[in-house]
């Protein structure tokens, strides 16, 4: 059992916006700690986007010193152009914990939904009901921050799981890394 | 005219091995200064690997000090996850630069081509070739730092050619940024 909160960064990475999200697990207790979202401006050449992305998230990591990081996998079934843009800003937000040297995980989009709502095919309004309950005091302002919050959610379920019992590794869908 | 050669690095993104390669224009005159390539350990976890790839970017763009960068556009045909995961490279070799504060140019991978052989069909040993043509010193030991090498020429030529007149900038398919 676990006597020190874990302060767990969620984060949902997109171009235009990228979610985050901050909690503290002990046990099987969750609190909220903060939530919020970094843009990019959206006219500025795209090395620039990213750098602002990065910048933002370091900024996050370094104010609310997190301890470990998880991110949403996304599953793309789009055109490879499309696949490239999101790439992209997944690579930053797999990036900026990652130097800050947190350890991160990867949870597919299917496996979050399962985990805070109960079903893997939940709506976006669903996900960010199931975190106000979860989180009553979280009031995700956007639909990113709520994402980001259910990805650090699902990271806080899933590693007490596997803290109680190595069972059912294989049959997860997300990899922690 | 420039009275100061402009030092340029030049990436060819990829997860398992990122080209660089950097030279020196001075007019239409061309200088190596050195190549190479920085890998992941494919062992290793995502975000690891992109930290990899991130901190040898950082490093080279460090020891070499290039005043501007240029990044491949990579052309995907692919299929979309194939597309995300060069993306997340893709990622990092457009914000290592843009951290440094450089500004970073993005060059479609046919007008690399065309720029370089003068075919936008060309196949990678002629371009290897060309670049050994141009650059009698470099002796590019991997394909990938020969490919980070003919980014950097085509910068240097575009630079060079919008310097001397601004036309035909709608032709461009390389967005310069």
């Amino acid at each position: 059992m676990q006597d020190k909160a874990i302060r767990i960064i969620g984060i949902d990475p997109g171009l235009r916006n990228t979610g985050w999200g901050i909690i503290e697990v002990l046990g099987s207790r969750l609190a909220y700690v903060a939530c919020g979202c970094v843009r990019s401006n959206e006219k500025a050449a795209l090395a620039e986007r990213l750098c602002e992305l990065h910048e933002g998230l370091a900024a996050v990591i370094a104010g609310h010193a997190p301890v470990e990081a998880a991110v949403e996998e996304t599953f793309v079934n789009r055109d490879p152009q499309s696949a490239l843009k999101l790439g992209q800003a997944r690579g930053i937000a797999l990036l900026a914990p990652a130097i800050a040297g947190l350890p991160v995980a990867e949870y597919a989009a299917n496996l979050i939904k399962k985990t805070v709502v109960g079903s893997g095919h939940a709506e976006k309004t669903q996900i960010a009901m199931m975190v106000k309950f979860l989180l009553p005091n979280s009031g995700a302002k956007s639909a990113d921050a709520a994402d980001a919050l259910a990805v650090a959610i699902t990271h806080a379920q899933l590693r007490a799981f596997r803290a109680k019992a190595h069972v059912a590794q294989g049959q997860r869908r997300g990899r922690a890394i």
